[in-house]
């Protein structure tokens, strides 16, 4: 997997790649980052990317021929490649991102991820170059970088091989679509708070039991739009029914 | 307003904070941040802030006692402030963070951001230190930090000061409410693909029309969830009449 990123501000992703999983994935060849400030492709003599939006407004949008060729370039590259290469572009306007897309992004052998800042991107970038709009949430930042960075983050962690021991991809938060249950560590006295007794009982079906129903107990009480899409056992719709009567 | 930031991979915020926006408004003193190793507060000999779950089961969790120091440490640099700081928890489990969590949390004077890693946190973290729990999104991440990026960057470019005019708050995706509206810039014609002739009219009130209607139709299309939510005029609600109709 080959994961290019496009932005102005090729330094904010220095931090991201040198430490923790990021590092250890590209260490073990199981993905290649490549960062490229497309300010680099512009022609504009005045190395300008930006320019003044038609039919007035504040702020300045990107121009498309920058882009454009950063992208060409990318491509050129990608001419072995069984599938061409997806073209992502960051923007609040874009598909909500969630797990399974991350999932389904992993599975490509190129990801080329355009991070806009300003005002936006002019529109022929999106209608012309790109294969996905995507979001990371309802909120607005100061640019698309760190949406590229929660994409580079998910999609490389779901990469075979990239996955130390010191986590675990199976129970995590919406990878099981519910909430995790709750974890405690030695001591089991800190200064006067206390491990639950279930946790230190030894009985294994117990314990399994009591994280399967706080699980379940949390997503209920935070999150009830993820109950919604899951297939429920018996045991656990006979266990919310409890939990609503309460 | 003070952003402090507790994380075991302090070398991941470099970026972020000596680039763009974020680097004016901290020399505008605007803001601050803190990036602290938690790691510096464990009295474990070995240096280590994590241990085995109680109960079974893969991952290590982050043990309670230098996430505990490291945060009473911060809040008494914090004495003088008129409200105590919030404590935020980045998880997956947390609320999901949106413009208008923004909007509170830039109404504060010290936010410290706790991130985590590996398996999850001991739950009397969650219990007894925190003032909230944010998740960035429904997507699985190897840590916090990215989370506490979008916090750091969302709430920042709120704080008065802190934009340059290169971007407008107003009109942002999310602060209306509606995704915004298609933007082009020169030139009118690239390599065939033209800027659409009402943009080049210099009709400002016909210009004002297309553009809430593109803003319209663009929530319509992918973000019926949005309208919803919004007090809409009688004037856009007949333009989505039609739209429903085609």
């Amino acid at each position: 997997m080959k994961i290019s990123i496009l932005t102005l501000f090729p330094e904010m992703f220095q931090g991201l790649f040198s430490h923790s999983i990021l590092k250890q994935a590209q260490e073990k060849n199981v993905v290649t980052y490549d960062v490229v400030n497309f300010r680099d492709y512009t022609e504009d003599r005045h190395n300008r990317v930006d320019d003044y939006p038609y039919g007035g407004g504040g702020g300045m949008v990107l121009t498309p021929q920058p882009v454009f060729d950063a992208v060409a370039d990318l491509k050129k590259g990608a001419d072995s490649l069984k599938k061409p290469p997806r073209v992502i572009l960051l923007c609040p306007q874009g598909e909500p991102y969630t797990q399974k897309k991350a999932e389904e992004l992993s599975e490509e052998e190129q990801l080329i991820l355009i991070c806009g800042h300003y005002e936006g991107y002019d529109e022929r970038i999106r209608e012309h170059l790109i294969t996905d709009e995507i979001s990371i949430g309802d909120y607005v930042l100061t640019g698309g970088e760190i949406g590229a960075m929660v994409i580079a983050d998910s999609v490389t962690r779901l990469l075979p091989g990239s996955l130390g021991n010191e986590q675990s991809a199976v129970t995590d938060s919406h990878s099981t679509g519910l909430l995790e249950y709750p974890h405690y560590t030695r001591p089991a006295d800190f200064r006067g708070l206390r491990v639950p007794d279930i946790l230190l009982s030894g009985h294994h079906k117990k314990i399994e039991t009591w994280r399967r129903q706080q699980s379940l107990k949390r997503t209920y009480e935070r999150r009830k739009d993820m109950l919604k899409k899951l297939d429920l056992t018996e045991t656990d719709q006979k266990y919310l029914n409890e939990l609503e009567s309460e």
